[in-house]
């Protein structure tokens, strides 16, 4: 039987709240078993663009990530919040290390090619080295991706985090039996996006369908969906979406995902 | 017999030339056997300050590490040069995995007592965790150390390159043979500081005292001597100091130290 492993997805709104990232960490440390954290960058990284005066560059709605915005993605990313979260994660007695995908070559990707848009240093990922990302967890280290990284020839590169979670998932689907937790401000995949507790507590591929077809699922909530049916479909065991209480082993509104 | 381990320190002269660190990163990703690297911040870490108007906040001729400091630095030595080399050894096919004392609780630190002046968020290491280092080298990961440190109740902390060098040395002296390099912009220990070729190519104990009486070391450099002796008395097997090119197998001309 393969040994079980969960990987946890955050984002901003969990990032940017000193207080709902303490609690989150506590809830991280506590739980059991082999876990792998991934964090998004939010809104520091603008903020801090902001006072050096760097504006953001936007073709067609979508941020470019430049020269500029690269420096300050690592440094905010890789190193302030990364960082941090490390250390209280090692005050919590859990051995965290802070990596990008460049650090052990951990997840190699490559630019994003152009086609109607130059997306600039943007990764799309290639694949995980499971075999290093496993020997970090039998060493009992606690690995904390952040959004970033390499095309192994020197580059880093900004890569969405919703990805890398479900990359890692998949990547470390061969060896081990892999949960992935999206937490997101909300209890899970809502029936009515206008009542909080309207939680949908299983979809499968055949409910999924239905969904589609009745419009309930739909706009931001697409694509995430539609990346949780990819990680299932390549080795991924379940996935869970919900906010952070869906950490808590006694906590039961979240939604399940499986195929 | 114990395996060698080689210990490299690289200061800001090497660090803020993009030229210079490249040239070094290549030497560095040829030498044979384990490795660990080790950096200081450079000018980076003032210029971000100055870019942001925050003003360095200096006591008695000693720059303070108060938190907003602090958050630069985290940004600067852990994100964006920290990340950078790491990338650019993974092209030269060196297994460079970024650290802070806090990933792994690699390295340990109380923030400095407070005598005369409070140096704010200014770390002492208490010691190393040698075997999780000794983990990360036997799974053929090259450890790449900022220059910053935890104590281990959630706060990081700004610490001195040159010591964590040294404490790196002494805490892996036990199980390795131990070589710390101190890289910097001479060729080694000068006999004469106007002449730089007037290397000192061998200092022990015994020189070491004749040199001190003799004012041949002062300022500067005499810290740097201390940490190396108190290095050699503490399990470290050779320290040398010079400029990057006594890297390279062929160099003779830099300072070997030994007791």
């Amino acid at each position: 039987m393969k040994q079980k492993l969960s990987i946890i997805k955050i984002g901003g709104n969990v990032i940017e709240d000193p207080d709902k990232l303490s609690l989150f960490l506590s809830r991280f440390s506590r739980m059991e078993g082999l876990k792998i954290l991934v964090h998004g960058g939010g809104k520091l990284a603008t903020q801090l663009a902001t006072e050096l005066g760097i504006e953001s560059n936007m073709i067609g709605g979508r941020r470019i990530t430049d020269a500029q915005s690269l420096k300050i993605i690592t440094m905010v990313y890789a190193g302030l919040t990364n960082k941090n979260i490390v250390a209280e994660l090692q005050a919590l007695e859990c051995n965290a290390i802070g990596l990008t995908g460049a650090d052990g070559d951990t997840i190699q990707a490559h630019k994003r090619p152009v086609r109607d848009i130059d997306y600039g240093f943007v990764g799309d990922v290639e694949g995980i080295n499971s075999k290093t990302i496993s020997q970090l967890l039998n060493t009992g280290l606690t690995p904390v991706f952040c959004a970033m990284t390499h095309n192994g020839h020197g580059q880093l590169l900004n890569t969405n985090a919703d990805t890398i979670a479900s990359e890692l998932a998949i990547g470390m689907g061969i060896d081990f039996e892999t949960t992935l937790y999206y937490c997101f401000e909300k209890k899970g995949v809502l029936m009515n996006v206008n009542d909080d507790d309207s939680v949908i507590k299983h979809i499968d591929s055949a409910s999924y369908e239905k969904l589609l077809q009745d419009n309930i699922i739909a706009d931001g909530m697409l694509p995430k969906m539609e990346n949780c049916f990819h990680a299932l479909r390549n080795n991924v065991h379940k996935v869970c979406i919900g906010d952070q209480k869906m950490l808590d082993p006694n906590t039961t509104l979240y939604t399940t995902l499986t195929l």
